[in-house]
């Protein structure tokens, strides 16, 4: 018999698509969350570079195409329900890496601060680069 | 004007669902990925402790509830699209941490191989407790 394609053992949802999870190996940081579908995580494994669903857009969305922000990917794992991927990546492009489209290191850059009279999210990571001068 | 309740800024989804991340603080390690809704969300920031929402069986899920190993939640994080929730916790009543309930440290125990003929799927993580001895 023969074996499951690895891409067959993947539990794609009601669209097609599977949250995934991006993080930086060096660091250990989460970065990103996007989605992929069945073509996408194809080319990201032929690739050996991040290859996203772009729900917003409706395409295939090689991370970094227009930034120069690129993710290689060292590592991909799949979750017990098969249904969540995570990645271990470097991202490309500038030290330290820009994932988000902010010109943040991560896209997790608001903190629910706590103190206060009522809870607050706060951004609490600096823009390291001008997403003017990133998308140019 | 009164500001927005931190609630509202999160975009749900059309299920009135938002994802989750849960990363261990101490290690960095991804263990889990799940679900919330608003009552979820509002139940972890009173408790301290992440409550899920089980889309399986359709109620709220104090994560340990059943198998001890709560998640003491240090830190909450929302992207920048104000989509996608990351916790930083710490995994109680095991050590190391257990989250999935296999009885593995991470629910990411699953990592593709990419040596052989085909990619495939591999178990990497070992079993550190049985999940027999969890939920009895």
């Amino acid at each position: 018999m023969k074996p499951m394609n690895w891409l067959d053992q993947i539990k794609w949802d009601a669209d097609g698509l599977v949250p995934v999870i991006a993080q930086e190996r060096a660091s250990g940081d989460v970065v990103m969350f996007a989605w992929m579908n069945r073509a996408a995580l194809a080319r990201t494994q032929e690739l050996g570079e991040a290859v996203y669903w772009s729900r917003s857009r409706a395409k295939l969305w090689h991370k970094g195409e227009e930034s120069g922000h690129t993710q290689t990917v060292h590592e991909m794992r799949l979750d017990c329900d098969n249904d969540v991927l995570l990645l271990k990546i470097t991202q490309n492009g500038h030290q330290p890496g820009i994932a988000c489209h902010t010109g943040r290191h991560s896209c997790f850059y608001q903190r629910l601060e706590q103190g206060g009279a009522a809870p607050d999210w706060q951004a609490v990571e600096p823009v390291l680069k001008n997403p003017e001068q990133i998308y140019k």
